[in-house]
């Protein structure tokens, strides 16, 4: 055989349904993509952090940086977290990577071996599993109860892990979560903090929404509540600086117990194996994120605007006889639970294919995230355009509807 | 054991030196860096490059793309081949990536199974032996040989392949080379071409140097030979448009046969699976392509200056007892054997750690690129500089002579 038996895990159901798109939107159609979060496509990105990327430009900061990023990105990392959250660190606890996912790549490789495992919670960000597959691992499943607005099992995870008979590499969460804009109580992350504890399990925390929380809710890091036990805080540019097309993402290994630095130790040698991130925008970042004052301001005004449409299409999703979704608090995702049961259309695969090639509206299945007969709608569009899409959902499935 | 097995791969040894200079930078001593292949240290990115990224910016071109990368720098790397050496392509055949080193990684864990076999030649680029370590491969070794000016061993490799009971994934040779700086005869490359037709191996040429050669020598690309025949061409940024900052490169896998269109579909999956490169260099690069007047003149003024400086520096190094190089006519690198039996130091590894602490040059160890005995001299900075560190070098030999 050609290609590995790995490869097939390398997928992404965020893009499995592009080519098609593509295609459509060559053949003339109007194709509404609500299938990426992509939050500059309709918040540009802030103009004192473009400034400073023109900046490091003429400033001709175009050569390879540091494997772990500059020293002043990584010094502004650590004060955010001081500032913010209170959370001691230094520049050398801070790596820069090209993307979460490019952390999620060194994390996965760096930590698991043939027969290990991870604790991952359905539903989960698409790309968490493909990595841990790719370097032979397995995922554990710890469960976000919809009946509970999405908060974690939590007696759940502790009879999981009772029964295993080896020690998981890690329990990654996401909060506030993607697909489901929860934003998880403080309560229950002590809760999760504990059991990590209790087991030992190294406790990772993607918090790339951690600024985009709304609807009076409280976002709090891991790091808050994981003090003196070793964790990993992933962030970056994407979404609080609105900034996707950096591909910028951080690790922020706050403690200095002998496991977070042999962490430290082993990511740099992932890091320095691929060379550097992106020089200029690094500088950009930096600014983006020691410019307090810009930064509240651009970020207050976005997630003003996230509020109101992710809440305007949640009430239109739930005014729909088909679908029903959990209110969500953080970042800008709705996530309904679709009544297949009223429609002649079998699962969420099913849905969402149909739906692009009749309506030209692009989601995401469900399925792609582990939770079966859910979709993915991205609310980062204005009203009316959220409302066109909404409409257009709703008749697609009137007219798959049983009684149609 | 927190620590994956394979961990321990992820080593980069140009980097492998960068804590003690940073240190040694930080007690005040003046390090001369000649570790990094990092042309823009020395050649500010062109203008009109730069002007190109400025723009794209402006233009607040800060979204995720496609996972492709754009259709502009697609479309321009295809052109570019069609007019630079005649091979036919669309932008369908190119796959932008985040670095040639994105590319390894892609081609290691979408080809090698465990007890998979690939086939590289050393001196190797550093870089080509830990991915397909990690991806649970084995390299076969092929050979460029000093006596003969650095040129493959062909009737070496036809032997080593004879005896494989299993067909190798791929076979991977970089012209010009890094770390010899030699530009592979049309004629050896032919031979090279043919072994891989008659042993059915996937053909992999890393030509991020292309465009890189002096001293009257004439790069061929593989594509130029290998048509009809599945290959892969890896290039980018870094070296020819000197953006070493920008980090991206991209594979050309300009066939259509069963084998080609299944490595593009293979590819695809992990392009997704990590989202898009950086938006606005994307611009930039395509720019750098497209503007060929503006390209010429400045990879002509470069190459001129690379010339000068590489020559320069190998004539120092030959003029030197202690060592030897093989003149290189591509790239921008001296890579001397030194003689070892005259000095009081044990391998190649010891020298490059002692002249860096005791002399506050950096260079990089042979046995890093599989070839004992050498040493890996960055010849990019003027020639005051390469002088006075080939003198400190020389100084060193001398303090460490055995008859000292």
């Amino acid at each position: 055989m050609l290609v590995s038996k790995r490869s097939r895990y390398a997928r992404n159901p965020i893009e499995e349904e592009d080519l098609l798109a593509d295609e459509l939107i060559k053949k003339g159609k109007k194709v509404i993509k609500l299938n990426r979060g992509d939050p500059p496509v309709y918040f540009p990105t802030p103009e004192y952090i473009i400034k400073a990327y023109i900046e490091a430009l003429k400033e001709k900061k175009t050569t390879y940086t540091s494997a772990l990023g500059i020293k002043e990105l990584r010094d502004s990392v650590s004060k955010r977290y001081k500032r913010i959250y209170n959370i001691d660190s230094s520049s050398d606890d801070v790596i820069v990577v090209q993307g979460v996912t490019e952390a999620l790549s060194f994390i996965n490789s760096a930590l698991v071996d043939g027969s290990d495992k991870a604790v991952i919670f359905k539903p989960y960000y698409p790309l968490y599993v493909p990595d841990l597959l790719i370097y032979n691992g397995k995922p554990i499943f710890g469960k976000y109860e919809e009946e509970n607005n999405w908060s974690i099992d939590i007696d759940g995870l502790a009879s999981t892990l009772k029964k295993q008979s080896k020690r998981p590499k890690y329990m990654l969460i996401t909060n506030p979560n993607n697909p489901t804009g929860t934003v998880l109580a403080s309560s229950t992350l002590k809760e999760v903090v504990d059991i990590a504890n209790e087991y030992n399990i190294l406790l990772i925390s993607d918090e790339i929404y951690d600024e985009i929380v709304y609807n009076g809710a409280k976002f709090t890091s891991i790091g808050q509540l994981a003090k003196g036990m070793p964790h990993i805080i992933l962030n970056g540019a994407s979404k609080d600086f609105d900034a996707t097309g950096f591909r910028l993402g951080y690790m922020l290994i706050p403690e200095d117990d002998r496991v977070s630095e042999q962490l430290k130790q082993t990511f740099i040698g992932y890091a320095q194996a691929r060379l550097s991130p992106n020089a200029p925008a690094q500088y950009a970042l930096a600014e983006g994120i020691n410019n307090i004052k810009e930064h509240r301001k651009s970020i207050k005004q976005m997630v003003s605007k996230i509020e109101e449409r992710a809440n305007f299409a949640a009430r239109l999703v739930n005014e729909s006889e088909y679908m029903h979704t959990v209110i969500p608090n953080g970042a800008f995702y709705i996530f309904p639970k679709i009544n297949l049961e009223m429609l002649k259309i079998k699962n969420d695969k099913e849905f969402v294919e149909k739906l692009l090639a009749e309506e030209y509206v692009q989601l995401t299945r469900g399925s792609g995230f582990g939770e079966q007969s859910h979709i993915r709608i991205v609310a980062l569009p204005p009203k009316n355009i959220l409302e066109f899409a909404l409409n257009k959902i709703n008749n697609f499935c009137k007219k798959n509807s049983k009684e149609a």
